[in-house]
């Protein structure tokens, strides 16, 4: 088992009532940004903490049918991606960009998104879409994924991670 | 009443001296990460939790007089904005995606950015300025909104935000 | 002593055992967020809180040899940066954009990042880089800062933060 491999499969021996909860807020819907919330939920998970992940702004697109499996990564704006300034905007960069990050998670058994989701929802993750970017969107639950536990507004986020720890993607 | 006006209508009934504590940074200065903090501020206050906004870097912007009104959206750079890469940099694209932000955050009857301000302020929450991005960007406490509490370095937020839940936006 | 100084400079006259931990995940590679981690972490540190600081996705580069020292900042789809999005991806604005930023934190005596590293590591931090960043760069320790304490992976991280105030950078 790789060191990778070991990260993306929890150790459930260690499942017990932790009481610890962990609430993520993902707002960003490009591919790059979809994972850290997917592999920091999947590990709390294994680790016995409660996972509650809220899509929203920008992130409700990792749940919507038709979207989740077509996310792209750009590396306009990112120098951390190491493609020059001037070549980033030129037509085609962004499929070539997010296929050679496809390339670069296959080739480390990272699962793609659908698939992620479906394993962090089978370790026992709640999958919340906001009111809001559902209205904003002009979307309602038939069109989000099957495995949305339900559509809730900021308030209903706010009152159900009392005590959660917290983070902002 | 619609859904989105429930979210953003926050249930003072419920307001009980709950303990709990919400801190959020808001670090970017663009119309779209412009309200999530505003949104989850104000959730927290209808819920009773007391809420701590603190703006800095680029989210300065928007507790300073003259651009907290003009605050722009871009969708360079953001594929979940549904934009095409070789569309995204040209003139008038910004302007553009500006106004659609405005058009549709008003059809979901959302406040725009300074009045967004003045709901949270009224209802207690307490807004900070950064002293370093003040310093940055050459303003004193004259040019900042004036529902601004005060103008406060790390320290003093990592000094106030003990026990509370922390978001970075 | 400035006001800029004075919140470089942690007051460790105040440091006592408080039990409070910061872990702060820093996941952007840019010039302008390698900052907000380090000042936050460094005026925890200041305030006697334990800090974990996790380099992960595009933040790596904050702790690779060779990328550190030459960290850069875009305005490509910030608004909030002032740079017309017609100019921002023409030639050579990435570099004008860095040198510029450069020189304003030069001028409010705050260090560069490099630099910045070292003193919060003297301070106390604890410095992780992220197992699955190293694999998808092809990395390993000897391609890092010697201040980097190890390589772990997502669930070590939800192993040593049971308790902390979280932030996602």
């Amino acid at each position: 088992m790789t060191a990778t491999q070991d990260m993306l499969v929890p150790s459930f021996d260690d499942e017990v009532e932790t009481g610890r909860k962990l609430a993520i807020i993902i707002s960003k819907g490009s591919l790059d940004m979809a994972y850290p919330g997917l592999i920091l939920g999947n590990a709390a998970l294994g680790e016995g903490v409660e996972v509650e992940l809220f899509f929203t702004f920008w992130g409700f697109d990792i749940i919507t049918k038709g979207r989740m499996e077509h996310l792209k990564f750009s590396p306009v704006g990112n120098p951390a991606a190491h493609i020059p300034a001037a070549l980033a905007p030129i037509p085609g960069m962004t499929s070539m960009a997010t296929h050679m990050m496809h390339k670069s998670l296959e080739e480390l058994e990272i699962p793609d998104v659908p698939e992620f989701l479906e394993l962090v929802k089978a370790s026992g993750a709640r999958i919340w879409a906001c009111r809001l970017s559902a209205d904003m969107n002009h979307l309602s639950a038939d069109d989000l994924w099957d495995g949305v536990d339900g559509i809730i507004n900021a308030s209903d986020f706010i009152e159900m991670t009392d005590g959660a720890q917290l983070l902002f993607i």
